[in-house]
C-alpha cells in the first residue's frame, strides 16, 4: 500500500533561497517514497488548497527538483493569507479536510514566517478537533529573520550577504569620490520591525573607520538632531558617510517616517525613506547624497547567496519531512547553533504553539550604545551566516534558473 | 638611463572595473620599466597633477597591484574637473607642465568617460603649444557606453550584468506575489541622456513573456498615457510587469520627471523617477507596485562583474601604455567588434580629437517600434558584453578588496 500524499506550500515574501527549502522536502519525500506517495504543491499558499489549485510534483524531472535549489522567488507562488481558528471558521477548515480527503494528503508543510508558522499551527489541530489525521510542520522562512527559537531563519544569511556586499562596495565607490563630490550614501533595507537586515550591513566594516558608518534601526526611535550629529562625525572623522537604513524606522512620536497605503494585512507599505533621510542632510549640511533602495534585490539575490543559508534551508526542508514520517505533529525545524567559530549547527524540532506570531528583534545587547551601530556580540552572531558562495550555474551571462512544468492536479470539480 | 615616469588618473564616476585598467597600465608599465620609470598616480584625477597630489604606485606590491583587478571604486580617487582650454587659461597648462617636469613626467593616461576624454585631449596638445613633450593617451570607461568609436565602454558589461540578473530574480519573486498582490516592480537605472543600461535589462528575458516588460529609455519622450496603457497590457497578458526605467527620462516638453540641484558642471542630480512613475500606475490601475534603485550598486557591483567587461578594461589600460610607448600621442585604445557570436575583438587606436566630448546615444534600430522593449539587433549587439563571471576572492562571507598603501610623492612646495 503506498503511502499518503503531502501538500506543501509556499507562503509570505519569496526569499533567494525558499526553493531551496521545497528542493530539500521534495527530495527528502522521493526518497521515502514508502511513507509519502506524491507531494501535492500547493499554489499560492493555503489558498491552493483551499481552492484545490495543486500542482503535481511528481511529474517534474529529478534535475528539475535539484535546480530549485539555486532558484530565487516562491517556485509555487505565494500569498499571505491567515486563517481564522477553527472555533471562529469550521467551515474552512472543513473544505481544507474535503480537499486533503480528496488527494489522500496526510502531510501537510508550509514554508514561511511568523503568520504562515500560525497557519502550520492551526493545522495542527484539525486531527484533534476535526478527526482528520494530518501531520503538519512548518518550516521557517523570511529574510527579516524574526522567526523565534531558531537560531537564524533561512533567507536571511543570504540577503544580508548580500546587503553587506553592496555596502562594501558602494563605499568603495563613495570614497573615490568624496572628497570633491558625493559625501553620504544611504542604503534602504527591509526589516518592517527588526532591524536584523539593516545590522548585518555593518559586517562590510573590517578596518576602524571602514563603513557602514551609521545604522538606522526600528528598534530606536528616529531622532533627528541625534541622527544628523553623528553624520557629519562620520564625514569629519573619514571625509564620507555611509548609512543604512531600515524602511520601518519611526518617529520619536512613534509614526513610520514613511508609509504609503495599507496591505491587506493592515501592514502600511513601506519605502522611500533613504530620499526623506539624506534630504534632511543635505539641508543641514549641503553635502552632496546618494541613496539607494534595495527592496526585491535583497530578497532575490540568489547570485550572491551564502552557502551557509542556502544549506540550511536546504536542511530545514529534509528535516521537516523526517520529522512528519516520524510523527512529530505541530512541529518547525529549528536551527540551533552549537558553536560561533567554527559555526557548527543541527537541527530541532520547535513547538509551533511557540513559534507562531512571535516576533523576535533585535537583543538589546546586539545594538551600540548609541544605537548607531552594533556591538562584537552581534558580529559574532551575525559573521558566520554569511559565510560561504554558493553560485547558481550562469548560462550566456545569466543565472539559468529553472522552470517547472505546473501539472494541475484536480478532481473535486 | 631610466625612461621617463608616467601619470595616471581616474576621472569621472567609479566603476566596478576602472580598477582593471589600473591594473593593466601599472603591470604593462612595470613590464617595460626601461622605456618607463616609474608611475604617478593623480589623486582626484587632473586634481592630482593641478595640486602636485601623486602616490607613488612603485611602492605598491605586484601582489597589491594584481589585486586592483578584482577591486570596484576608483582606487586613487576620482573627480569631474574639466580643463579650460590652452588659449583660455595658459597658466593652469604651464602649472602642469611644472608639475610634469617636477616629476620628470613624459607619459600621461587619462581614465574616464567623455569629459576625461576631453582632458587627455587637451593634454596631448602641450607638446604641439608649449612645447613640452608629452604623449597623452586616454583610456575609456563609462558605466553608461556612450563613448564613440569604442565597441563598448569598460564598465558598462558589468553594469549591465548586474541590472540583468537584479531584473531576472526580482521578476521571479514578483511573479511568485503577483497573482495576489503586488503586480508592477520598477528598477531605475543609471543613464542621464543614453538608455544603454536600462536596454541591458532587456536581456534578463529569455523565453516569449519574460520580464522584463517595459523599458522607459531616456531617448525616448515619456507619454504617460501610451504607457500606462503598456503597463496594462503586460498585466493582463503575463500577471505582472517589470519595468526599467531611466534616471534620465525625460516628459514631451524636455523637462525631466525627476531633477534635482545641479552638480558643479550644471547636470542636474537625478534620481526618484522609480516611486514618481509606480504612483502614476498606483493611481490609475490600484496595482500594487514596488520599486527600487540601484544607484551606486550597479556601477560598483564587481561581484558579478564581466569577464568579457574585466577583460576588455585591463586590455585598454594595456593597450595605452603599448600605445605611449610607441609614441602614439592623441589616442584612445578603442575596442573594436570583430563578430558578434562567438564575440571577438581586438583594440584600435581612436584619435582623441574624435573621441572627446562626444555621447553615444542608443541608436534608433536598436529600439523597438513602440519605444518601449529593444529589438533583435540591440541584443545582439549587448549579449557578448554580460559574458562570463570573474568572481573576487570572498573572505569570512565578503568580497576580499585592495587596499594601497597610498605613499605621496611631492617635491615642488
Amino acid at each position: 500500500m503506498p503511502g499518503r500524499n503531502a501538500f506543501y506550500a509556499q507562503s509570505g515574501g519569496p526569499t533567494a533561497v525558499i526553493n531551496a527549502s521545497a528542493c530539500g522536502v521534495l527530495q527528502t519525500a522521493r526518497q521515502h517514497s514508502d511513507e509519502i506517495n506524491k507531494v501535492y504543491a500547493g499554489r499560492e499558499g493555503i489558498i491552493g488548497a483551499l481552492t484545490e489549485d495543486l500542482i503535481d510534483t511528481s511529474i517534474e524531472s529529478d534535475a528539475a527538483i535539484a535546480a530549485l535549489k539555486h532558484t530565487p522567488g516562491a517556485a509555487f507562488g505565494s500569498y499571505r493569507y491567515k486563517l481564522a481558528s477553527i472555533s471562529e471558521r469550521r467551515a474552512q477548515y472543513e473544505r481544507l479536510i474535503e480537499v486533503f480527503q480528496a488527494h489522500a494528503i496526510g502531510y501537510f508543510f508550509y514554508n514561511g514566517g511568523g503568520d504562515s508558522q500560525d497557519t502550520a499551527y492551526k493545522v495542527s489541530q484539525i486531527g484533534a478537533v476535526l478527526d482528520y489525521p494530518i501531520v503538519s510542520v512548518g518550516i521557517p522562512k523570511t529574510v527579516d529573520n524574526d522567526l523565534p527559537i531558531t537560531d537564524c531563519s533561512p533567507g536571511f544569511g543570504s540577503a544580508a550577504k548580500y546587503l553587506a556586499t553592496c555596502i562594501r562596495e558602494t563605499a568603495l565607490d563613495l570614497s573615490s569620490v568624496s572628497r570633491t563630490s558625493t559625501k553620504v550614501f544611504a542604503l534602504e533595507v527591509m526589516g518592517r520591525h527588526a532591524g536584523w537586515l539593516t545590522a548585518a550591513c555593518a559586517l562590510a566594516a573590517d578596518h576602524d573607520g571602514d563603513a557602514l558608518h551609521v545604522l538606522l534601526l526600528p528598534e530606536i526611535a528616529f531622532d533627528e538632531g541625534r541622527f544628523l550629529a553623528k553624520v557629519e562625525q562620520a564625514v569629519v572623522r573619514h571625509g564620507h558617510c555611509v548609512i543604512a537604513v531600515s524602511e520601518g524606522i519611526k518617529k520619536l512620536d512613534g509614526q513610520f517616517l514613511s508609509a504609503g497605503p495599507a496591505d491587506p494585512f493592515g501592514h502600511a507599505q513601506l519605502g522611500g525613506v533613504a530620499p526623506i533621510i539624506t534630504n534632511l542632510i543635505g539641508e543641514k549640511f549641503g553635502y552632496k547624497c546618494h541613496w539607494a533602495v534595495a527592496d526585491y534585490l535583497q530578497r532575490s539575490a540568489r547570485h550572491i547567496a551564502s552557502a551557509t543559508d542556502v544549506q540550511q534551508a536546504y536542511a530545514v526542508g529534509r528535516a521537516a519531512v523526517e520529522f512528519a514520517i516520524a510523527g512529530k505533529n505541530a512541529v518547525m525545524p529549528a536551527i540551533r547553533r552549537l558553536s560561533d567559530s567554527p559555526y557548527r549547527w543541527d537541527i530541532i524540532a520547535a513547538p509551533l504553539s511557540e513559534v507562531a506570531n512571535q516576533e523576535k528583534l533585535l537583543p538589546a545587547e546586539f545594538i551600540s550604545a548609541d544605537g548607531f551601530g552594533i556591538t562584537v556580540v552581534a558580529r559574532r552572531y551575525l559573521a558566520p551566516l554569511i559565510a560561504g558562495e554558493a553560485y547558481p550555474p550562469f548560462e550566456d551571462g545569466l543565472p539559468d534558473y529553472v522552470r517547472l512544468q505546473y501539472r494541475r492536479r484536480r478532481v473535486i470539480a
